[in-house]
């Protein structure tokens, strides 16, 4: 029987039943098909060598997709543990996942105590097992056989897998010597692995409950080739250098305490400056762009967030209720709901939209303690959060400057890589995990896709990821030393107007519920203020430094004169002070790159002669000596125009 | 026996022992016993016959004193009873205490409903009693007596009362034909009751618990004079008028919701704008006087508040706990203990002080659904707070310049009345209600005072209303219409420095614990605009107006020069907008005056040619035509400059 195969670029091709998307590869080219990894068949990633016995659309991964990679690391995975039960006969396995950037391994190891020298030993036996280009072959057994080869092998973690398994057919991969249960998929062999690191050891509680045992955890990452994972651990000790923990301690950006909690910062003076930096420039954009600023508190009680639905769904992400009179008050998570209000309080009409309302709201979601990191995964979010309520008419435009005013934020924060990932629904899941409006489905996400066409904004679209109630973009971009962060989400939202019964008479002086853009550019100051600091180094541009300008005069002679030029720089709102303490020159400069300060001026005889100032520039050194006024001139213009470098 | 009274001014004079107040009052002048209401012995409130006994000191009490009229009014009160049993004989008394102007009885008139027309009969009766002048006179009884009293008379509203004394004696008061169990004090004689005023009739459950029998509360007023009354009543009648929440409503500043909470207002697009200049103001000041700004989560551990000391005696007024990780988890209801930890998160020295944080720290107090009151009774506080940690040496410097910060915003809004309440401890509480530092008291309390003093500051000194841990001053404003306002508190703490462990290295290398001053200028935003609404009637000076210029084009024909001048305005950050409405112009003016925007435009064939503006202010009319750039540079500086009116 022949079935139609459709590739990504709408062509259709016709082929036998059975065939393998490496089959289909390789008749379309051999230098295709060594590097494909596995396939995507009708939306769902499997192993290119799987059978396809009806018609379906087809996606060849290579290690430029996402999907790849993670079935690369997971693979990768099973390679490690082929390595550790050669050098470890004894050890038992829980999971081995991928991660966001490679993969770990967690396992019992009974009474035997890993240490890094055994990461070098298990990285020799991996690139040996790798070189053996072993396939990874796929077999299934039924479930009560499974059980019994596992009972007989004594391996309780694999049992303990089985019995959460409802599959009748259980699947196992074999690679060498090594066979895993595993649902798959997999690279097709290991020969693809051709550069590995482990990265580090740390103890893991079995299930992630502390009353378990502690298992052995092997992270680790791999690549196609020597030069990714030179750059990678190239990447590494520089985002160490940058590691935005470090420098928020050193620079007196945020803190925490425990006394207040886990993942609650305490923003120290110094953030507290670039926090009203970046709401300065945010409420200065969204004003211009026609947002109108709100205040609400932060908390409602239950019955908002079960109007809204995140109650029961999205309760394990809140604190729990604080219960008042009777009533569930509960701490925000998000701050969409109390927003909706506001459009609800007074009566609207069609010249009131596009309704544009914008708040710096704070919320609170609950992340498991072993989950919070830094500023990077935390329990309090600080939110540049806004909410555009407009007609299906206004829609399009109104999306695409949103758009634009993530391209204006990149621009000032010298932010080059960034994609937006375009995440659609699947229509067969319409009426189940979405909702059930196929012609609005259809209509916002093709206003969508043309929007970022349009504003030649680069894009990747994702199926079957979209929100229950529309399609959304998840905004990544990359930092200077090229990590990925995942900044904010820009969501249409179909459904909550009806949810909240929000309307808006038309002009035809009926009733219409306005479509909602959900927003937040600047993403949280945590995660925002975390990324800048490993994006600059901490080395902030002017205009968002904490300390500006720092006045070193050469000795207390000089002293008069520092006043007088921080009165100068003052009386224009520049950030300075003069370091007065009784110290060589030398030191005052080592000690004030220390803290980043973008300009030094160091102050002397002939400064003060001649009302001049000697520049130093942070990171560049002295730039030679000039007139105060002219350097006000200039550093002001810099601030005000927030030039990036 | 003579024993020694000393009387406010410091002087001593000798009286027979078993002296009451009046017969001191009548001792030193005729006159001055007339007025006496009640007196201060010892700093505490008792009848002016009240015999004493041993030395002390006295402080005679007239209309002027906060508590002579609270006194009165708890007097009128039982002078309504009085007027209540003539007309009602069938009624049962609850309690009827002092509020803050004026008094109410909650009273069980069985079947009777009563109207608003037997107010007025009940005025008349209380206007007869009073001309009778009948003495308040106690007289003690054993309190089994009294319950075998209550007993006969069938009052299990008294009796309830008896059971929750622990007396051993229990005082009656008798003033004409009515007793009523109380414990006083009174003011002499019906007699000064002059001007007599009963509110309203309100339903109040008993005990305040709504499953108890509905009683009936009368509220009512009472004067020494007629005069006083009419003001009063003229100023009550203005208030209406002036209500911040039907203005609140009309000029779009903030709403409730019932899915959110009540006491939890929803700061509404025009609210927001007057949120944001005060916070500008307030950043503006603050960051001249040298604070910095830091910003903290809204939730800590309950360790946190056992630290401080608000648990458990503060935790009625807090909210309920989350409990997360085995750990409660508190909203604060006081941004200090965030603040402490902020001070402690890097070391200090004495170069670093004073160090001054401050942070709109938003707040979370809960207060009874019943206590709620629009923007005056809320249980969201948004409170532009800070905290100054200092040296013995630089407090009163710091101490002074608060208070003159003070000043400076009661200028800029025009409040010209204004009392600070330095509330002091008393010394032999030291060790129970207040801390037990001696020296430290005298010190702080002597330079507190001599900070007002300095600062030409009017000040009343109180006894015995001192925080536990240092001597605070509360701030009284009075609005445009003679109501009176507690803005904020200013506080010395010379506790908590010690209960956080916090600590500097002096000048001589060895550690200090520093002293805290905390303060709230500008109280809470909730409070702040609720105050502003009324004073200002809604119509706020330009800087702080929501919309500031409203352009009325005559017709469409001249739309252009009308955007014209809204660019105009607009490039300069004038908040500004056109009325483009098929209106008669009549009618646009109306509705601007409506909105109480201070300027209108009136633009049409003479303005466009001539590039002129024909300007009206808000109340004020037809200000006649000008230039456009003139009218630009005028309005701007007199945002830049926030002119009052």
């Amino acid at each position: 029987m022949m079935i139609n195969i459709t590739l990504p670029d709408g062509s259709v091709r016709p082929y036998e039943s059975g065939v393998s998307s490496m089959d289909i590869a390789k008749s379309i080219s051999e230098g295709l098909a060594r590097k494909v990894l596995a396939a995507t068949v009708n939306n769902q990633v499997v192993d290119a060598s799987s059978p396809i016995d009806a018609d379906a659309s087809l996606k060849l991964l290579t290690w430029d997709d996402k999907e790849a990679k993670s079935t690369f690391w997971h693979s990768s995975a099973h390679l490690m543990a082929e390595a550790v039960q050669s050098v470890f006969p004894h050890a038992k396995f829980w999971v081995g996942p991928a991660v966001d950037r490679g993969f770990y391994y967690d396992i019992d190891l009974g009474d035997t105590k890993m240490s890094e020298d055994d990461l070098l030993v298990l990285e020799k036996k991996m690139n040996e097992f790798a070189k053996q280009n072993n396939a990874f072959i796929k077999k299934a057994m039924p479930k009560d056989e499974a059980i019994q080869y596992f009972t007989e092998k004594g391996d309780e973690y694999k049992l303990d897998l089985l019995s959460n398994l409802t599959d009748g057919e259980i699947s196992f991969y074999t690679q060498g010597s090594f066979t895993d249960l595993c649902r798959g998929p997999h690279i097709p062999s290991t020969g693809h692995i051709k550069a590995i690191k482990l990265t580090s050891i740390a103890g893991a509680y079995w299930k992630g409950d502390e009353k378990n045992k502690q298992l052995t955890r092997i992270y680790g990452i791999t690549f196609p080739n020597q030069k990714e994972l030179d750059e990678y651990v190239l990447m590494l000790e520089e985002a160490k250098k940058r590691d935005h923990r470090k420098l928020g301690k050193e620079l007196g950006i945020f803190t925490f305490d425990d006394m207040v909690g886990q993942g609650l910062p305490l923003w120290l003076p110094n953030g507290g400056i670039i926090i009203e930096e970046l709401e300065r420039l945010a409420k200065e954009t969204e004003s211009a762009a026609g947002y109108k600023r709100v205040v609400t508190p932060h908390i409602a009680k239950e019955e908002m967030y079960l109007t809204s639905g995140h109650l029961p769904y999205y309760a394990d992400s809140m604190f729990p209720p604080m219960e008042l009179d009777g009533t569930k008050y509960y701490l925000r998570a998000m701050n969409c709901p109390h927003h909706h209000k506001i459009f609800d309080a007074e009566p609207k009409s069609y010249k009131d939209l596009p309704f544009r309302i914008a708040e710096y709201g704070t919320c609170y979601r609950y992340e498991q303690s072993g989950e919070l990191f830094g500023l990077m995964r935390v329990r309090c979010l600080h939110m540049n959060d806004a909410h555009i309520y407009c007609s299906k008419e206004q829609f399009a435009e109104e999306f695409r400057a949103v758009n634009e005013m993530y391209l204006k934020y990149f621009k000032i924060f010298g932010i080059d890589k960034y994609v937006m990932r375009l995440s659609l629904h699947e229509s067969s899941k319409r009426g189940q995990k979405y909702i059930d409006e196929p012609v609005l489905w259809e209509q916002t996400e093709s206003m969508v896709r043309q929007t970022l066409i349009e504003s030649n904004i680069p894009f990747i679209e994702v199926q079957d990821e979209a929100a229950f109630y529309g399609p959304k973009i998840d905004v990544q971009i990359w930092s200077a030393i090229g990590r990925e962060f995942t900044l904010a989400t820009n969501q249409v939202d179909f459904n909550s107007g009806n949810k909240f019964k929000l309307s808006y008479t038309n002009q035809n002086n009926s009733t219409d519920v306005p479509l909602i853009i959900h927003r937040a550019p600047l993403g949280t100051h945590e995660r925002f203020i975390g990324f800048l600091l490993e994006h600059y180094a901490g080395k902030f541009p002017t205009w968002i430094a904490p300390m500006q300008v720092k006045i070193l005069p050469i000795s207390d002679k000089f002293m008069d004169y520092a006043k007088q030029v921080l009165s100068a720089l003052k009386a224009v709102g520049v950030r300075a002070e003069i370091d007065d303490r009784n110290e060589k020159i030398g030191k005052k400069i080592r000690d004030t790159e220390l803290m980043k300060v973008p300009y030094m001026l160091v102050i002397g005889e002939k400064e003060m002669n001649e009302s001049q100032v000697s520049i130093r520039r942070q990171g560049k050194g002295d730039m030679g000596a000039k007139a105060l006024t002219e350097f006000v001139q200039e550093i002001s213009k810099e601030i005000e125009d927030r030039i990036g470098e």
